[in-house]
């Protein structure tokens, strides 16, 4: 904690820096490859994913993130996801840094939202609505509070007793509310931060000029996505081919255009929020990017503070 | 070294078991993601590869080869390649182990290209050649010397002094020579591990009943490689769309069959060696599943004799 992996401003820096590089073409996000593991019974158990990218001006490094997620690990006292990320140097290919991906993963997340909200929202939003108290709704609640100026922070999960402990968190604008509608009416930006396989989110209760940010990609019901004025994501490629994800599904159905993308957004390359009323939704997978881009920063404070230890790959090169 | 790193027979006995388990459908080794790294002038510099893994009978893990190779790091006193590897839990997704994968890499080369001539080559192989006395000629010939009873192992290289140097450290039955011809002619099974961009073996240096094992994708001249009876690689899928190969390239123009897969040979679905006359190609890229195999038996050894180094990923899960 004590080099600022928690610093949620500065990770929504990081975040702005990549997306422009990546937009710019200085970085090269190839897409994941993803493992999935079943019981014997056939039952979803877990995943694992690997993520590289490399990374030129202002970095210079490759970036890998191996990042697990495995359904049952709350029940063992282990965080859901448990990442690596090695960080190497593009002259050489050494390793410049292996370290915990975990915290990283949250807390890039929530700064992709928060920049997302910065582009998206309108600058005088001043309500907004998370439901899911998790993690993620945790480091996007952080993000939210770091670029807007909310007057009240609704916070909404199934079990009433995590949505109290987050809004006590996070200062006297949140409070916890009893129903998804509540968190979601009359709010300026809105999260759904779930595991839902049923979207839950009615086109009717979402306010002209919202932003909605859905990380679980099937919460908003489709009547309500086919009604946004713009549906950006952080990537594309990543979309086409994840029919369940809602919006891959309704492009392919000819329902909605194909969507924009943050990072060309945050460049200027794309517009982003155009008036006022606009409905807007984000909607995203994650980019090794953003990790480079954090953990990065992570290295070298870690390195300026003297607080890595030192790892040998070998005593001397065997062969050279 | 203690844990046996360079232990070749270990590494042939974990290679063939692997390639069983891949056959048979307990491994599953997505393709790798290559990322190329260019001087500003244009000219190629290097590349970091993504190789993951997951396997399960008798290994319950997944794995992550991060592998880099970059042009001038001989000049530099590094090798050529550098790589890390990360082995997690199947259960959890923890990682079990963090290694330095570069001998690893060396040795799992040359593991399987003993498995190919244990399989490809005729029995009484008496005569080898190896043309190129680099990191993978080496491990190649000790893997030959560990399938074959050869009583003649021929090296060559461009550089006189790394073949005499290599054939010194192999022992009493190899010695330098002076040609590609020399090393080729008359050899049972012929090796060529170089960096050449022009094919430079011939098809009448070849002998009858000869092993190939091409190494650099464009050594062995399109005419003799016709005129093969067999032609095997470790995975077609890895082939299929990579052009810079000589046996791709004559496979899209229709002038040889889709290749065996070794995997296949070593299960005992595929057919090896059919007669003594039959001239037989071995091509490979490498395949995630042989680091995996040679590091999670290194690992399961560390532990065993005390050698590992524990780290933690965190002092406490910081949310759960």
């Amino acid at each position: 904690m004590k080099i600022g992996v928690l610093d949620i401003s500065k990770a929504i820096e990081d975040v702005e820096v990549a997306f422009k590089a990546l937009a710019e073409g200085r970085i090269v996000n190839p897409p994941k490859t993803v493992l999935d593991f079943y019981e014997t019974g056939g039952s979803y158990k877990g995943h694992i994913v690997s993520m590289p990218v490399h990374a030129l001006s202002p970095y210079n490094v490759a970036c890998i993130k191996w990042a697990a997620g495995f359904v049952r690990n709350p029940q063992r006292g282990l965080p859901h996801g448990i990442d690596v990320i090695v960080i190497s140097d593009l002259e050489t290919g050494k390793p410049l840094a292996i370290m915990d991906g975990t915290l990283i993963t949250a807390v890039r997340t929530g700064a992709v939202n928060a920049v997302a909200a910065k582009y998206l929202a309108r600058k005088d939003s001043e309500i907004a609505g998370i439901v899911g108290a998790g993690v993620i709704g945790r480091t996007t609640a952080w993000g939210l509070q770091a670029v807007l100026e909310l007057s009240e922070l609704k916070i909404y999960d199934i079990k009433r007793d995590k949505a109290e402990a987050l809004a006590r968190e996070l200062g006297p604008e949140a409070k916890p509310v009893s129903s998804v509608q509540e968190a979601v009416s009359e709010s300026d930006v809105v999260v759904t931060a779930t595991t839902s396989e049923e979207p839950f989110v009615e086109a009717e209760w979402l306010k002209s000029g919202v932003l909605c940010i859905q990380m679980g990609k099937r919460e908003i019901k489709e009547k309500a996505i086919v009604s946004m004025n713009k549906i950006v994501v952080d990537n594309w490629e990543q979309y086409r081919n994840y029919d369940r994800a809602l919006v891959t599904k309704l492009y392919k159905s000819g329902l909605i255009p194909r969507p924009f993308e943050l990072p060309q957004i945050v460049a200027g390359q794309s517009p982003g929020r155009e008036g006022q009323g606009e409905r807007i939704l984000f909607d995203s997978f994650g980019l090794a990017c953003e990790d480079l881009a954090v953990a990065y920063r992570l290295y070298q404070d870690a390195v300026k503070g003297g607080f890595e230890t030192k790892l040998a790959l070998w005593d001397y090169p065997h062969w050279v």
